[in-house]
């Protein structure tokens, strides 16, 4: 036998509604509005009702809503910012490959003609050259024919097998493309002004420095600014050695082709920390504005 | 005026012939028969018809051909087993480059549903997996749903970007099926012996660390033994750590396998260094015959 409502209470797996006695009355999610007159239990009440939940269904009831309430906190932690990591990790893996790769294609090409690759100094350019199928017509314009050449006269089957290698190099710079074209993409809508003022590929690199946007956001524009240099950083609280004056963003135009880079650079870390927490927090759109007025003032 | 045919000189740029106030009569590659009169000119004759060849005319000359000789001698270097050698390495590379990437794509594509990455261990099979288009299918039959993943809930450009890789990642895998296949056409044309006794990658892997076929065939078994074992060879030679029984051979399946692998690499690398010996001097093929041999005697 049940009695009047008297108590309200609310845990991971629902809500409950007690009777003076402490008997369940009802439970759902959405009967705070039907019993208005239950109140949160307190003291000895409040007691004795953790005690009612003491039983085997309901521990297994917590397991299950524990683990829903997880999973769904890691999903929601997956924001922009882990792709963008991801994708920009993936860039500079592509990147060392597409090199490694090449330097291999040209010692193995290099068998068979050596005046072409050393004519060719740029790998993405060489590997897109080689493979092509009015390569001979190039090669006499150039003054280079592949009879005179002191390479190895080799069979068709030992050229395809490196022309193979010189298509795997190609694909590898097109999906490297590709991803920096997402990054652009994802950049620009998650951290406009950060993109507008850094550009995606450092933008990115920012963020995948600092951890995350958030840590991004709250770092001080000093940190920003040693970014990428965290070795150097080290050796200078450590050993005394000269303390460096600038990380990733000695990449970007305006710090690279700068007189006085560490001021520069001092600039452009202010900046982007600006950016930062505007993007954070959905700021308006001043990167454009931002980046002309650095501009200015860097000249 | 010129006389009577009396010496007869040949240099790198042709064969010439003198009187006997040394003036040039006639000069070409096939005269030899032409004037058997001419005898090779010796002391004071010899002094003369070179100094004759002192004029910057002959100077240029002697260039040209000397480039045409060395650029000949280089083209005849490059054997079958430089192009191994380099096929072999370019595998080495993208085994690595697909395990780094593999790697990479996981990390990505864990944010998006980590159970499905997890229960697939083999990084070739998970790469072709993901980009199955009836993947959703499969996700069912295995239990791994999408929606109940404590993956983020991805937008399809997203995941359409994680594929880019993993398809890469599958462009590489097949890439290096291919260059193995090259390696084993090649290896059994070259090394038929070898092939069949070690298998065409760890052939063309003892290739690649005796330097040349030639080097491979005038090493004695206890260096073909060691071959890819060096770090441990020169640490023995100078700590007096203990000597290392192995190198690449242990790859080989009579040699992982057996009980006593410092026996069983011994014996296999007696074998294969007669095999290189048979390969390079055209010998008959009895590779099958030792193969059988041996995994009777180490079994």
């Amino acid at each position: 036998m049940t009695g009047q409502a008297k108590y309200r209470f609310t845990n991971i797996i629902s809500t409950f509604i007690f009777d003076a006695d402490f008997n369940l009355i009802d439970k759902g999610e959405d009967i705070k509005g039907k019993y208005k007159e239950a109140v949160k239990p307190e003291g000895r009440a409040l007691y004795n009702i953790l005690k009612y939940f003491n039983k085997p269904e309901y521990l297994k009831q917590f397991y299950k809503a524990n683990i829903k309430i997880t999973k769904r906190a890691i999903k929601e932690s997956t924001g922009k910012d882990n792709l963008i990591i991801q994708a920009v990790n993936s860039v500079e893996d592509l990147k060392v490959i597409a090199n490694k790769l090449a330097k291999r294609l040209r010692e193995w090409y290099e068998l068979y003609n050596p005046e072409f690759s050393r004519s060719i100094a740029d790998h993405a350019r060489f590997a897109e050259l080689i493979t092509l199928k009015s390569r001979i017509e190039l090669l006499k314009k150039t003054g280079i024919s592949e009879s005179a050449s002191m390479g190895a006269d080799l069979e068709q089957k030992d050229i395809d097998v490196i022309l193979l290698l010189a298509e795997e190099i190609k694909a590898i710079y097109k999906t490297k493309v590709n991803l920096e074209k997402y990054i652009n993409t994802a950049m620009t809508e998650s951290c406009p002004n950060i993109t507008a003022l850094a550009g995606s590929i450092i933008g990115a690199k920012l963020l995948e420095h600092a951890g995350s946007f958030k840590k991004l956001m709250l770092m001080p524009a000093s940190t920003v600014q040693l970014l990428g240099a965290e070795k150097a950083l080290f050796r200078h609280l450590k050993t005394g050695a000269r303390c460096p004056k600038y990380g990733i963003i000695l990449q970007h135009p305006l710090v690279a082709k700068a007189k006085d880079k560490a001021k520069a650079a001092r600039m452009l870390a202010d900046k982007i920390s600006l950016a930062a927490k505007i993007d954070y927090f959905k700021g308006d759109f001043i990167g454009d504005k931002m980046r002309k007025e650095l501009g200015a003032k860097i000249r």
